[in-house]
């Protein structure tokens, strides 16, 4: 019987030759990602192992991304034992290069591998046609340590698209489209697969878009199939190679398909507290914000820059918000730089940030007070996360939060 | 007799034609600048007055800076009661766009005048022929609430500079060298006032950074002459005119005359703690650093950021160090963009911040943990100042700061 693609990238890592989907395997790991989150807590629980070892030092990348630059002293001490342990085992570091997972797909992950990220959006990587999920911090340990892992092998969604997006409608607002559909446990331990003739249509920025937010759905980890757009992709960013290329065969087992016809998907936005909670954006037109966020490892690439500036260009941000634009990693920025994008936004009165995670993690910048509210492009919008436990945050495409940001309120581009 | 410009502007201030040091004058503000550290303790205060009111809120000026973007929700709340406030009363209000004194300087500050700033910092408006003094918010709230205050007329200590720093010796190693040759209290109530033939070889960049670390030395404030380099400033920026151009009289009376000759100032670094605790840069040299500040309101104007790209190009940050380059202001920024130096800086590995505090505040952005070591254009050096009691923080110039983020350890650009 056919595999998945999922089924397959779990055979190639458990060596063999068939795995079906609800089968257990070891497997062997292509990288393990993991980022100033978790990684001092990983490195405690390595020294009290009896026999600590790193099976594999090159499988290793470890980035800060979350709490970049340092905002306390307890977080500098947290960054340092990572810093200080990387450099003393040969751990590949970064840090202040932007978030963990936009320099993966930058610099490291291929078709076909295996990836486990400590970080939930790191079902983002099925854009160039791997397998990464995120785990905790107890897993990666293990994996750290002897270089494998398990996998329970996932069933499979398939999503099949067709067309093409309208203008002023972006992936993003497909993928929380899609969402809103099927639910925040709609897809729980399932794999995520878009295929289809529409995705000739959808370039990597936006598969990266589809692919980070699985998550959010519940997914294991999501997967697209390795094309011609992939192949551009990987030649240009360091003229990788896949480690292997697979398609779902065609007598492949789905727990579900989906029909999409891309012309049909909308503007839409994620209302508090829930990424599921979607609602079309002419819905909400008209809610005053306080803040917005054009950046996150879902929507912070050139493509989402260039959208927003193309917006902005002419228009300045409304006295009544504060809108911070983060590039997702010192690539997207030098580009944008490069392209006059950040001199767009700045003369438009926008705050451009350092590459990192920023208000999309909440922590520590561009944090919300109570009441306030947000329109972001980042991933989640459950209660408090972007600040204050009685704040809001709404989820839409760059192209909306820009919109709202020059207008004060939400709406969309052509609204403006 | 004659007065000294201190006592000029206080005479102005005070509408009367003649006061002396030591007398105290009723006077009339020209500005009451306010900042995100103690607005909202004014605003409390404010509002249990009995009959609240603003003399004329043309004075005031508003701006946020030292918690740019917004890192937590408690600052998040302190901030919106400053906008809401701001806002309600038509008050000029700045957030995101830079350094509070710099912004002072480039917009609304002129010679002859007097400012009273809620910030220590305010001595930096000397650089435009203007009085500026720090003072606390219940002082802030009584100049706001009648436009007046009083004022000790100070008296002044005077420094005549002779002849030109050397190449790769700056404005703030001349200060700092003063500082530490006069001591933190040094200067405790008097006015620095500086002058002589050596004043044409510093531009505004140089005057600002000289004046605004004369708090350093305990002034209450910092005074130059107007002259052509000043209302060069003064045309470029907003065409201002000169409330009124004050020299101190042949005969004033000092109570302490310094002569320098800038030509035997060497680059000089500011040891921990103290920013009195002064030694040549060579003394120090070989220090290892963990991260570098090239930024401030003493050090972050276009000339710094020219001279930090000049040195950084073609070369990398060192990967032992985080480099922040943090613009004081949105004009620095876009016109370091224009110039290209925010390519020579990411390129080099360079974090680039919004315009803010940033780690010279050291509350939440570049904050250093224990143990740690930096190097940095900021304003203080005090235990604890960038972040953990137990770290380092040497003060030195943008040359020092940048030829150290590429050596990894403190030296001077020629050592490079």
């Amino acid at each position: 019987m056919g595999m998945t693609i999922a089924e397959k990238i779990a055979a190639r890592a458990a060596k063999t030759s068939e795995t079906k989907a609800g089968e257990i395997h070891t497997v062997e790991l292509d990288y393990l990602m993991s980022n100033d989150g978790t990684t001092h807590l990983t490195i405690d629980m390595y020294r009290k192992l009896k026999h600590p070892r790193i099976a594999d030092k090159d499988k290793l990348v470890w980035i800060v991304d979350h709490n970049v630059p340092c905002d306390s002293p307890k977080t500098a001490a947290s960054q340092k034992k990572m810093r200080d342990f990387a450099k003393e085992n040969g751990i590949r570091f970064y840090e202040g290069e932007g978030i963990c997972h936009q320099i993966m797909i930058e610099k490291y992950v291929c078709p076909g591998q295996l990836v486990f990220g400590a970080d939930s959006h790191t079902c983002a990587y099925g854009a160039v046609g791997a397998f990464g999920t995120g785990v905790g911090c107890t897993d990666y340990l293990y994996g750290m340590v002897t270089g494998q892992s398990w996998i329970m092998v996932p069933e499979t969604l398939r999503f099949n698209l067709h067309g093409r997006l309208r203008d002023g409608v972006t992936a993003r607002d497909l993928i929380l489209t899609i969402i809103g559909k099927i639910g925040a446990n709609g897809a729980n331990y399932k794999a995520m697969e878009f295929a289809g003739d529409g995705m000739k249509n959808l370039n990597m920025s936006d598969r990266i878009s589809i692919c980070n937010l699985c998550v959010e759905a519940g997914a294991k980890t999501a997967l697209m199939e390795t094309d011609e757009i992939t192949m551009e992709y990987l030649k240009a960013h360091g003229d990788r190679k896949p480690a292997a290329v697979f398609a779902s065969d065609p007598d492949a087992v789905f727990a579900g398909v989906y029909e999409i016809e891309l012309g049909e998907i909308v503007p839409v936005v994620a209302k508090p507290h829930f990424v599921d909670n979607i609602a079309p954006a002419e819905d909400v037109k008209g809610v005053a914000i306080n803040e917005a966020f054009l950046g996150s490892c879902n929507n912070g690439r050139i493509e989402d820059l260039r959208l927003g500036a193309s917006i902005l260009r002419g228009r300045k941000v409304s006295p009544k918000v504060r809108f911070l634009v983060v590039p997702a990693s010192r690539e997207v920025y030098l580009q944008a730089l490069e392209e006059g994008l950040l001199s767009v936004f700045s003369e438009a009165g926008a705050i451009i940030m350092n590459p990192n995670c920023s208000v999309c993690w909440g922590s520590c910048q561009g944090v919300i007070g109570k009441g306030e509210v947000l329109i972001s492009t980042g991933t989640r919008n459950f209660k408090g996360r972007a600040g204050d436990k009685d704040s809001f945050v709404y989820l839409g495409s760059a192209a909306t939060v820009t919109a709202s940001a020059v207008k004060g309120e939400i709406c969309t581009a052509d609204q403006l």
